[in-house]
C-alpha cells in the first residue's frame, strides 16, 4: 500500500465529497444562473455548500465568494484590495515566508506604485508583533498573514496581528492565506478581526480547482476578472455547482468529530518526530506538539539531497515532498527555508511530510523504520 | 423525462468524461508538480488530455494553458496581451455582440487608458469586414472576435477577419472566444491564423470550472494572476488534473463522429424552427441550417414574456433559457439583441433554445407540440 504524506501538497479526493460531486453533475446539472429547475437546482447545491461552510467559520453564507482554488483566492484579496482601495492607501504589509501565491502578487503591485513591506520571521518562522507594529502606517490598506506555513507548519500568531492592525488603522484590511489551516483549527473570522480568508478545496480532501475566500461584510473588494457578473460582480463565470457542492461536504466532513482527527493527526506527527530525531543529523525545521500544525513536518537531514531520499521513499511506496510543491519549477529555492535562516547546506536536504485524517499509525510507524534504514544508507552515497 | 435544451448555459457531464475524471481523482490524486509517482502519474493525466485537446485543433500541447473556465480564458487573453504588449499600443478592438468576459475585460482596459474601438453588427450579429479594416491601427494589439454568438449563434467570419488583421498589422494578435464554437466546428487555430482561442469544458459535456486557452507559440502573454508559477508562470495554481482529465476526454469525445453529430444537431434545430415559424407573431434571429450554429436557435414571440414562457415551457418539463444565462443578475439586457437591432417590444419576448448531441429528434417534435400549443394560451394572459 502507497503511503501518502504529501497532503499540503493535494489531498485525496474524500468519499462523501466525490459522490455529492458527482450527484450534482449528474442530477443538478443546470446552469445555476438559469432561471428554469435545472438551474434552481444547481443554485440549490451551491447554497447548501455555502451554507455548510459559513458555519465552520461562524460566518454569513454571503460572505463566501467561490474560487478556482487558493492562488484565486490569495490574488482576489490582494490585488482586490489594492484596486478598490488605492484612494485611501498604497502601502501593503506581508510576511518572509507567504505562500507564492500572496508574494507574487504582491510583487506585482510594487510594479504598479504600491509599496510593500516584507516582514522577516525568526528562527521558527514567526513574525514579531513589534516588527508589525512598527510597519503599520496611515497609508497601509492591507495585511496579509498566512495562517499556517505549507512548508514547515509554523502558526503565526493572527488574532494578536488583526487586532494591532486594526487598533493602530482600523480603516486596514487583514487577511489571511488559510489555505494549510483551514480544515485543521478552528477559524472564526470575526472573533479573530479576520477581514478576508483564503483557502482550497483540494487541501481538505474536496475537488480540486475549486476554493473559496471569505470576505467580511463591512470589506469592500474590487474584481480583478470580468465577465457576467456572478457572484455580485466580485467573480464572474459560470459557478461550478458540482465543485462547490463536493467542497462543502469536504468542509463539513472536515470539522466532524474535528478533535479526534486533530489528535490523530498529532500523534502521527509526534511519533515521526520523536523517531527522526534519534537519528543522528537529522534536524527538525516545525515545532513539536501543537506548537505548528499538526499535519506538517518538515525535517533536514545531514548529508542526504532531499530529492534523492525523496525518490527512495518513493521506491519504497511513501510519497512526501521535497520543500513545497508549489512551486516545481524551483525546487530548490524555498522563501520559507531562508527566511528561517536553515544553514546553506540543509536547503538542499530538507523533506517535508504532511498528514491527513485517512493516514493511521501505523503508517507512521513504517515511515519511521523505512525512514532509520534509508538515511545511513544514502549517506554512503554523498559526494 | 426533462428535455434540456439550454445546453449553450451549460451541459450536463459526459459519461466517459464523468468517468476519467473520477478515476484521475482516486487513482492519480497527487499535485502535478510533485515529484513522486502520486504526481507524475496526475502530470501524465493532465499530459494525455492536452494532447487529446491538441489534436482537435491541430496545434501542440504546449500550446494550451488551463484555467477555470472561458471567463478566465477570456481574460487571460485579452489582459494578458495589454500586459504584455502594451509598449507596443493601447489600441484594441473587438464586436458590440461579445460575451460579458470579453466587453467587460475590455472596459476595465478602458479605465487604464487604453482605447477600444467597438465595431457594430448586422441584423444578422455579423461585423462588416470594412468596418474591420477602417478601425485597425499601427498600435493596435488585439483584435477579439467571437466565433460562435452565444444567443443567437451568429457565426462571425473569423478566418477572413483574422487574414485581414494579419495583413494590415503583423504584429496584432487574433483572439476568439469559441466558447460556443469548440466542440460544434472544426477549428485549426494555426490554418485560421487565430492566435488565441477560449474554450470551455462545461460547454462541451466536460466537467465544470475547466477551461483552455490556446496560446500560438509565437504570442507573448503576461501573465494575469500571480503565485507558484505553473504552466510556464502564465496561470498558477495547482492543476485540476481530474478536470483537464474530462475536458480532455470531453473534446475527443465531441470530435469523434463529428459529422454525424452536427448533422443531428442541425436536424433538431431546422425541425424546431419550421415549426415554430408557422405560428403567427413568431420570429427567428437565428439564421437556418449552418449559416448560423447548428446547435442554437433564438425565437422571439410576439406578445408573450419569455420569463412567462421559460416558466410555462418549464412546467411541462422543458428548460430553455431567457436570453444569455451568463449575466443572470440582468436578465433583461442583451447586448446581442440590441447590437441586431430587435425592436424593443421583442427583446423581453426572446427564448433561446440550445442543443447537444444528447438531444433527439423525439425531443424537438415534443418541444413544437408543446411550443404550438402554449403560445396562444399565453398571448390571452398579455397585458
Amino acid at each position: 500500500m502507497e503511503i501518502y504524506f504529501d497532503n499540503a501538497a493535494t489531498t485525496r479526493l474524500g468519499k462523501a465529497a466525490a459522490e455529492i460531486a458527482d450527484r450534482v453533475a449528474r442530477e443538478d446539472y443546470g446552469n445555476p444562473s438559469s432561471l428554469h429547475l435545472a438551474g434552481v437546482r444547481a443554485e440549490a447545491a451551491v447554497r447548501t455548500a455555502a451554507e455548510q461552510i459559513a458555519k465552520t467559520l461562524k460566518a454569513e453564507p454571503a460572505e463566501l465568494i467561490f474560487t478556482s482554488g487558493g492562488t484565486e483566492s490569495d490574488n482576489l484579496a490582494i490585488l482586490g484590495t489594492a484596486r478598490s482601495r488605492k484612494g485611501y492607501g498604497r502601502h501593503l504589509i506581508t510576511s518572509a515566508v507567504e505562500h507564492p501565491a500572496v508574494l507574487e502578487a504582491m510583487r506585482f503591485l510594487e510594479e504598479q506604485d504600491f509599496s510593500v513591506t516584507v516582514l522577516p520571521v525568526d528562527t521558527a518562522g514567526k513574525i514579531a508583533l513589534s516588527d508589525l507594529e512598527a510597519a503599520v502606517r496611515k497609508d497601509t490598506i492591507l495585511v496579509s498573514l498566512m495562517y499556517v506555513n505549507n512548508e514547515i507548519g509554523t502558526i503565526q500568531p493572527v488574532a494578536a496581528a488583526a487586532e494591532l492592525v486594526h487598533r493602530l488603522n482600523p480603516d486596514c484590511y487583514f487577511h489571511t492565506d488559510a489555505v494549510q489551516a483551514y480544515g485543521k483549527f478552528e477559524i472564526y473570522p470575526k472573533r479573530l478581526g479576520i477581514d478576508l480568508l483564503s483557502a482550497s478545496s483540494h487541501k481538505i480532501a474536496g475537488p480540486k480547482g475549486v476554493g473559496f475566500l471569505y470576505k467580511n461584510r463591512r470589506v469592500s473588494l474590487k474584481p480583478v476578472s470580468f465577465g457576467g457578473g456572478q457572484q455580485g460582480g466580485l467573480r464572474s463565470g459560470t459557478l461550478n455547482a458540482p465543485g462547490i457542492a463536493g467542497m462543502g461536504e469536504a468542509a463539513r466532513e472536515a470539522y466532524s468529530d474535528f478533535p479526534a482527527k486533530r489528535e490523530r493527526l498529532l500523534v502521527i506527527k509526534n511519533r515521526i518526530l520523536a523517531a527522526a530525531l534519534e537519528i543522528p543529523g537529522v534536524s527538525a525545521n516545525s515545532a513539536p506538539g501543537m506548537d505548528s500544525a499538526p499535519q506538517i513536518l518538515s525535517l533536514s537531514v545531514e548529508g542526504v539531497r532531499a530529492e534523492v531520499l525523496l525518490h527512495a521513499l518513493e521506491a519504497e511506496g511513501i510519497f512526501v515532498s521535497s520543500g513545497s510543491a508549489c512551486a516545481s519549477n524551483h525546487p530548490g529555492i524555498s522563501a520559507t527555508l531562508r527566511g528561517i535562516g536553515l544553514p546553506k547546506q540543509l536547503l538542499d536536504a530538507t523533506i517535508r511530510l504532511s498528514f491527513s485524517a485517512e493516514n493511521t499509525e501505523a503508517e507512521a510507524e513504517r515511515f519511521s523504520e523505512v525512514f532509520r534504514r534509508l538515511v545511513p544508507e544514502l549517506r554512503k552515497f554523498r559526494r
